[in-house]
């Protein structure tokens, strides 16, 4: 079973002058303005593994694109064009419409540009490759955060881990629609000294920019950013810190840059010299999150 | 379950100076010469689909990336990144090695960078995505054939499909292990007017160039480049025409250029007015092949 799903999208997408060949031959060609370079991401969510039934459709092709443009704005990369690969069991046409449309409502909005892909029968699954771009060695990463720089977060951490486990909550909608924080990255680029996006939880992912830069990190838990409403939980620290799917950003800066903060972030600590991220309580060492997790049920 | 298979492909891999930010951050980062374009091309391997046990890990490895070079020849690109998405349902060290193997057997001998991918749990699937560099404007492409103009062929056709019956033929290894033909488009990318590559069989694939360009075909069979041991079976009409996973390249040229002709490859017809690929067997229309496909079983 191979079919035209990608033709069939095609007909509901327009592209933008940088795509010289679209869809529809060996593969596609598009033109680099000069002086950027090429920022590539990809990801694969899997039925059973990365999500099932309880996110819809819409919400599966939404997410297929989300968290790769997540991984762009840790980039400081601008979105330009993506890739689509879905495997399908079976020809479901109301699943593929869901899917389709969830993905081009978040690709409209950021402006990317959709250019190549393939559908194939296969275990249910959606491989989305993004392709963004920067001016020339003007990108962000993990590994070049200093002693003395602030850390700082995009809006509210552990809103989506708690509404897996409460998905009555309002804040469900930060679980089955994660806004990739392109327009923090906008705007942290020209002075963040380091970024990245906050997929596992901010315990584990600050603990790559400890281990990449080098550096150390204290955090103090009571400047953490958490909705009141998952501040009321007794495992509040345990979303905030380890819970993932925030798809926020984490990153560092010079102090004097503190006034160039945006207003939907918050800073929680600074690096130090060391070897991981440490976080504190009134002071107190937390020790349980020595090893960069804190167990779920822990509060 | 998601894993470090990337981290260790990054310890059996070099890449080259295009490669600013290479495996282990958000995104990878690349440097892309002036004057030149983006040629992406992208292509899932599932298991029980597009290969089973009949295959060697290290085969399934060697040809999740051979599908996809092969239609960057087919638009006249140089290969430079690629990157892996892997999905499996258990660690079987093994078959990862080998799938690794043929991976990067195949990357290294077309020289083209792998900088990022996923492996996670999932069902059996390999897909892997390449980005190529053309001189600005000189792709090839299906869609700009010209009546007038010779139709060729490189290598031989249908090997690959005989295999797959004749599993204990020398031929197996078309089937095992492809050639995308990156040699002959870089010889024929000067004067080629219009190219495909031939996964599905030279009657399908050369009826997309007739689509796009808006022309006829007439292709005599008796032209067609096959082994002297698909000629002997009474099938070797359909193997070479529909057989499909021959991967090799079909191109259109004006009979000015003929003298270029790379030596592996063979003239078999010419670019007519029409709407399709018609094939002639001693000036005769092969009537079964007007709807461009032929039953495998039908001499």
């Amino acid at each position: 079973m191979e079919f035209e799903l990608i033709e069939f999208i095609k007909n509901k997408i327009t592209t933008d002058s940088s795509v010289v060949i679209g869809i529809g031959d060996d593969a596609a060609v598009m033109e680099i303005p000069q002086h950027q370079q090429l920022v590539v991401s990809t990801d694969t969510l899997n039925y059973g593994v990365h999500f099932d039934e309880k996110l819809s459709p819409n919400d599966v092709g939404y997410k297929s694109l989300a968290v790769n443009l997540s991984d762009l704005a840790a980039m400081g990369a601008a979105p330009k064009w993506c890739t689509l690969n879905l495997s399908l069991p079976e020809l479901k046409q109301k699943w593929i419409e869901g899917f389709v449309s969830g993905f081009l409502d978040l690709a409209e909005k950021t402006r990317i540009n959709l250019v190549g892909g393939d559908t194939t029968a296969g275990a249910l699954s959606a491989t989305v490759t993004v392709f963004g771009l920067v001016d020339s060695d003007k990108y962000l990463q993990r590994s070049t955060a200093r002693k003395g720089d602030l850390i700082a977060v995009s809006g509210e951490l552990g809103s989506a881990a708690y509404a897996l486990k409460n998905p009555d909550s309002q804040l469900i909608k930060h679980l089955q629609k994660p806004l990739p924080r392109l327009d923090i990255s906008e705007r942290i680029k020209g002075f963040a000294s380091s970024c990245i996006d906050i997929s596992d939880g901010l315990a584990s992912d600050l603990n790559h920019i400890c281990k990449k830069s080098r550096v150390g990190a204290k955090v103090n838990v009571e400047h953490l950013p958490v909705h009141h409403e998952v501040k009321k939980n007794p495992n509040w620290m345990s979303y905030a810190l380890s819970g993932g799917d925030d798809y926020q950003l984490c990153f560092t800066f010079a102090p004097k840059h503190l006034s160039q903060l945006p207003a939907d972030c918050t800073v929680i600590g600074e690096i130090k010299c060391g070897k991981q991220a440490d976080f504190y309580s009134n002071n107190e060492k937390i020790e349980s999150l020595q090893k960069g997790y804190i167990h779920f049920n822990k509060a």
